[in-house]
């Protein structure tokens, strides 16, 4: 068989190694061939391709980042997309592809195979927001970069008596707020599975001052307060309705020192959450999904999706990637509670 | 109600931060009280206790090791233990206990619980092979740590185009250098799950020297070579077979340097391992079998071990830790093996 | 003797390694008393104290912030400050003040040595930035800090080709951003010691894309633009001058993407470069400042500070250490541009 | 110009930023080619090269090892080997050599400079033992690896009331053991520089057990006991009379056990002390060093060798690298005993 790889959406530590893992087995357990499409599905629109064997997927397990690059092209938004994707993959030589990304990626993804491509998706987010498989690869990576941010701040906090607000990634789902916040002791932790009253943090806030600690907020960039205690101009909200401008994070320590009298200040960890090597657990998994990806691919198992439940690697349809997200339950939120103030 | 808590066995990541989310949901959510047992079963063996409350779990989440102190006491092995650990509890007026550790811990725990003691326990084994769980805390922590030095030592290898073997921990059971070596990218992993063939791993390290990198190997301290291929003198067994002086990896270099005429060094990671602030799977995990763990307490659900399944935690019962040891099955060895050589 | 100790300013990582070896020598060597005054001056100038003896510095080391917490409160600012001081430390049977901190802490214990205060200082700046001094401890540990981002930050611009822009800490000096992105590999550093081009920046920034690279630009925030070539409203500058709103890496991201069509994002680090542990250089600086430090209060030898000079720790006038500002001299910088774009 | 580039000796953080900073200056600045030659000495030796120029050295600035591959092959041990390495450089056509590496890699480069090959030499060890430099690269990287591995160990000596005893490298020269001593909070460091009275350790760590705190002990590989403490088999020391079978570390943890009558464990850190990513100091050094280095093949300052002195990299004749080794001086250690016990 030929194959081609392609990787879409933001970038996730572990897609390499997913990379690496499809060439490895594919190559030497089946002697497969395979083309490398780059940057997304702009590959296989483009016609842009590159050397994909065992040489070049040499020492990228523990890299960042793609070796195929990434892009959030889809081509059913192009006119005539998806014929010219077919024709490149015939050109090619391809007799199936397998898709490593997130919701947009897989959706393309799964139209594509209602459309006769033969497809097998590897799920990528960093949010860990596909209700489809237990985990992602990338997310646990994230939460401890973001953990370890916090360990730095209690220090900073503790020293100066002021508060820190740390702004995390997820924008739908509070996944990486909820665990970097379990795990750095975080004293609140914002999601944006729920409201938030303003009040309440404060009264947190005020509450862990009176310990010799200062209050770490751990808060998603999606994270909002409760209707009508934001009052902000039309244009500092995104489409979602989010806040843009300086982002939620600014905004919350701007209203706990105008509350509590006391500093406090933002950090936002943006992109380095989503760089840089991966965890063993993201590589170990991002490992799996290969393997299992490339097996799938071998059987002529189309359509599929490989996920991961409990300690096992299966195979899903393709169509439950994107079925729904898989927000923070109700009593995930409250078991971590317990912990605020 | 008035709870005591133990640690016992080897130290692991994450034992304070259950400790902590024990003592912080018991008071602030139950009104419980608590007592500190120190050094494991030691501690209720001889009325060695520690205060234990919100100020002592302070700042704890973050630290590698246990407050409580550990050991190996086994008072089933003691003339009148049973009756001095009832007596005990009872002096210090204690409704019930949580035990924190491994096979030898929890053995006791089931025990006691026979005997009419309260007990909920919560399972530590850095080696990950108790069978009732999932993954235990500690674990992801050890196999990072390992991988870390992995990466490390490719450069050195390749610089020098030599052999590096990495012995890590795993007495009977193979996690850590099955994860360890699929994310440090080990080109052969061997396990005490399966004798293993000198000859072959030879051949995989010639195959190796082919490229232009070098060979790394990671080896379970308690992982052994096929019956006849090490002759060693008696004395350099311990009581379980395994090879005692200089260890298994030691003896590993010293046979490939002979097979390949190439030179070989070992690494013993030792307790590097399990010391040390603790990776967010481990503080998460370990945070939430403490609070599973007091609910079960305060549910009276006495008998019981928290447990993960999926990404649940569920209470199942205690004998069943003990039940079996749980090895890496012939399927994940087999799907790592494609990267031998 | 009976000897004060505090931190002032803005805290940094070696400050709790640095009272720590204040006391242990202090102690074990010479039989002194310690006082902690918390909170930097204000400690003294309100009479708050805490306990400082081995047992209150056991386990330190390793830890960020300072336990004897800071502030920026300058006596000579509040009426009758210094004669308040006098009387605290009379009142505390004080011989001696060790003060550690930056340029306004050391100006305020230059003037109380003057007004017959018994002073030793130990220099304390994140930025590097004291003349009197080869290296400050903290800076060593902000550098790899921001170099451990920028690694990260490099996959994720290759997989996206966009241009991330990194802004650290450095309001007058640059060392940070040199030693960061030298130790990174930043296609450009930009420095408060020299106005940029932005034509220039955009210049390099094309260059790079033409490589199968994505660029990274390290940016002080306080570096600034040639004149004219920022428009911006008064309010969004501060007193110094600097840019307010967002930020210096903002606007680069903002004028970089206009520039060259292609998207540009900004990370700042801000306070997670100031936390945690330090590193072996700042831990091994700082203890070395220490136990010179109290040798220098038991020799009597006041109004000096302490001061690394190639590998010795050398006393030198506390007035030194505010006499100018080291900033970084031109000839470092322009050894770095070999690497730029 | 035409410049030939190669590394020897054992492997060390760093050694790739002073090729990078070597090529990219060299070619952006200078118009210079390059030859990499691999393996060390053996590269002129036998001819083996590798080309070298801007695309060989992107992304190597974060690598551990070498490029080039090293070796410990002496030119002068072999028969014909200068005439072989005249001739071979002539054939490349080489006008300058820079020669990367330790005291055996710089004595040869020393000799070949006096026999009319262009020599510049750049200092390497990890060690920190050559006497021209203030630090080499590498050590910072080496230090902070042991130091992290000490943190470690402090909770794992704490849980277990155990003593730890940490080999770490040094066969000549303690400073590793000396700075990862101090800045991991060691109870005892033991270096070559002076042999230690095994009493006096026992003494110190039987003091420490009086504390709740467990004692660690950092040992050079190269330190001895005092004359007659150590009653071995000939066959067990190496050709220095260094313990060979099981290390001095594993002798000392046994000598404890035995005088204290509590566990006693030795973790032998070996070769992940010398792999892996370079600090920050260690790659602005390294980077620095190369820069300077090729200015000086440019300048045909030859039979030179870059160094630092204080912030300052300088050129010293490259005799000097080899005059004498550096080893801790005695003040250095005696700053450091406050801290024993």
């Amino acid at each position: 068989m030929r194959i081609g790889v392609l990787t879409g959406g933001g970038d996730c530590p572990g897609l390499n190694a997913v990379i690496r893992a499809v060439v490895r087995k594919g190559v030497s357990t089946y002697g497969h061939e395979f083309v490398g499409f780059r940057d997304g599905w702009r590959g296989p629109l483009e016609g842009l391709t590159r050397p994909l064997g065992i040489p070049e997927v040499r020492g990228i397990l523990p890299r960042g980042g793609t070796i195929l690059g990434s892009s959030r092209t889809n081509p059913f938004k192009i006119e005539g997309g998806v014929e010219r994707i077919k024709a490149n993959l015939a050109d090619h030589g391809i007799d199936a592809l397998i898709a490593i990304g997130g919701e947009d990626t897989l959706g393309v993804a799964t139209k594509l195979d209602e459309l006769g491509v033969n497809v097998v998706g590897v799920p990528k987010t960093i949010d860990n927001d596909l209700g489809a498989t237990d985990y992602t690869f990338g997310f646990d990576t994230a939460v401890n970069i973001a953990m370890e941010a916090i360990d730095r701040l209690h220090t900073t906090a503790e020293s100066h008596h002021r508060t820190l607000v740390v702004e995390v990634m997820g924008r739908h789902a509070g996944w990486i707020a909820l665990h970097a916040g379990l795990a750095g002791g975080a004293n609140v932790i914002l999601l944006p599975e729920r409201n938030f009253d303003i009040d309440q943090v404060a009264a947190y806030v005020e509450k862990r001052f009176q310990t010799q600690y200062s209050p770490i907020i751990v808060v998603s960039e999606g994270a909002m307060p409760l209707e009508g205690q934001m009052v902000l101009q039309n244009q500092e909200k995104d489409a979602f309705g989010h806040v843009r401008l300086g982002g939620i994070g600014q905004w919350l320590a701007g209203e706990i020192e105008e509350r509590t009298g006391k500093e406090a200040r933002t950090v936002v960890l943006g992109h380095i959450q989503r760089g840089g090597t991966p965890t063993a657990f993201d590589r170990v998994l991002a490992t799996r999904f290969g393997l299992h990806a490339i097996d799938a691919a071998h059987d002529g198992d189309f359509g599929t999706m490989v996920a991961l439940r409990g300690t096992d690697i299966v195979r899903v349809p393709l169509a439950e990637a994107t079925r729904e997200l898989k927000t923070v339950p109700v009593e995930r939120y409250t078991e971590a509670e317990v912990f605020f103030g």
